[in-house]
């Protein structure tokens, strides 16, 4: 039976990382909500009695519901082969996972920093700040730490010999970073060269490839995460 | 092998909800950055070559080391006898967790909306702002999130017939926010009440109880993440 994958249909947001998972894995899935007419199954499921998510995204398979985008991968992963098969190897992924989390969280906050529910014209000021500190400090930090894991590992991957879900996300978050704060991006990039070896070779696996020149890839845009602000990149 | 846990010795933080279900499960353990001249060996792990955390907390069972709050309780929950035994109901019990996370990020976000490398001192008109939508809106939409959860479940826990990880954790995020929004969360929590029962049950579980009037429990403090400004609960 196919996935069932629920996010809202306009925008690559946190659902893009499980879209990638499961586009790389060719798996068969169904993206409801970007069907018409069917935001109301995804509003049933948020409102439902049972084990309702808090937000998209989130997938369903047969009678599992699992929210929360990192969650969702943890339990592709294994079933996708995009993850290892020990244990301590599925935390390691699944932690990479969660800080990539932290970066999208961050990332989404340089426009929002003081609500979600308002316009990010209407808190301009806050966000020039909050933008100046991630761009300087946060972007730096988050991508040395991949390059120093990719040092490590040596395999050009972040965990053992093979691609797994994380490298997928670390391609998109290169993506996205690199639309919302291009210069940053490239001074920060310029001293992780694994990284960006990485994010390429991510982008010729060809299922990707594919995918990525598909309309099944949604573009950025300014209703996203990743917003492209040229005040908010100095 | 008693359990080896790191991090920042002087505040509750995310490092609490580790913290509590070690001590509700009895387990060995040592909380290594609060002995004298043990921070050395926090740093060394997490500037090691061999799956480095980004940040504390972490956790080191043997050879496996691990961090992010949340992958640290996924790893403990069924060893500590914390969480189901069957996948959908641990992934749900993570799925909690992660929320759980994120309002504790929203939470310390209202004091450093800017940036954390700056003092609060130093961000206070844009702390302000932030504050009112989240005791506003957020801890109401959260609280009621959990309250919903625990009508379906209809046990008085979050999951299934028994005290999960997860219980805990709602526990001590109930504790944070009575301590840094004492009037928003009373109002919040007044249209919560099986909020209110199951942290009133979770304090009396008899280890935690014990521990929590012990001196290894460290009291919320300015430091930590919840932090009690007056002028941000409005």
């Amino acid at each position: 039976m196919a996935y069932e994958f629920y996010y809202w249909p306009s925008i690559q947001g946190r659902g893009e990382f499980v879209r990638l998972a499961l586009e790389d894995a060719g798996a068969e899935y169904a993206d409801v909500a970007r069907t018409p007419g069917s935001m109301g199954r995804m509003a049933a499921l948020l409102d439902g009695p049972h084990r309702p998510p808090f937000a998209p995204p989130f997938l369903k398979d047969g009678n599992v519901v699992i929210g929360q985008t990192s969650a969702i991968l943890l339990y592709l992963g294994g079933r996708l082969g995009l993850a290892p098969d020990d244990e301590p190897g599925r935390l390691w992924v699944h932690q990479i996972q969660l800080t990539i989390a932290d970066v999208v969280a961050e990332a989404h906050d340089t426009h929002h920093p003081v609500s979600a529910e308002l316009y990010y014209e209407d808190q301009k000021p806050e966000a020039a700040r909050r933008a100046r500190h991630f761009r300087e400090t946060r972007i730096p930090a988050f991508l040395d730490w991949f390059e120093r894991i990719l040092a490590g590992n040596g395999s050009g991957t972040l965990a053992g010999p093979d691609v797994t879900y994380a490298d997928l996300s670390l391609f998109q978050l290169v993506e996205g970073l690199r639309y919302a704060f291009p210069k940053a991006t490239a001074r920060a990039t310029a001293r992780t060269p694994r990284v960006t070896a990485l994010h390429d070779a991510v982008a010729e696996r060809p299922r990707l490839r594919a995918y990525l020149a598909s309309d099944r890839r949604l573009p950025f845009s300014e209703e996203g995460i990743f917003r492209c602000y040229a005040e908010l990149d100095g």
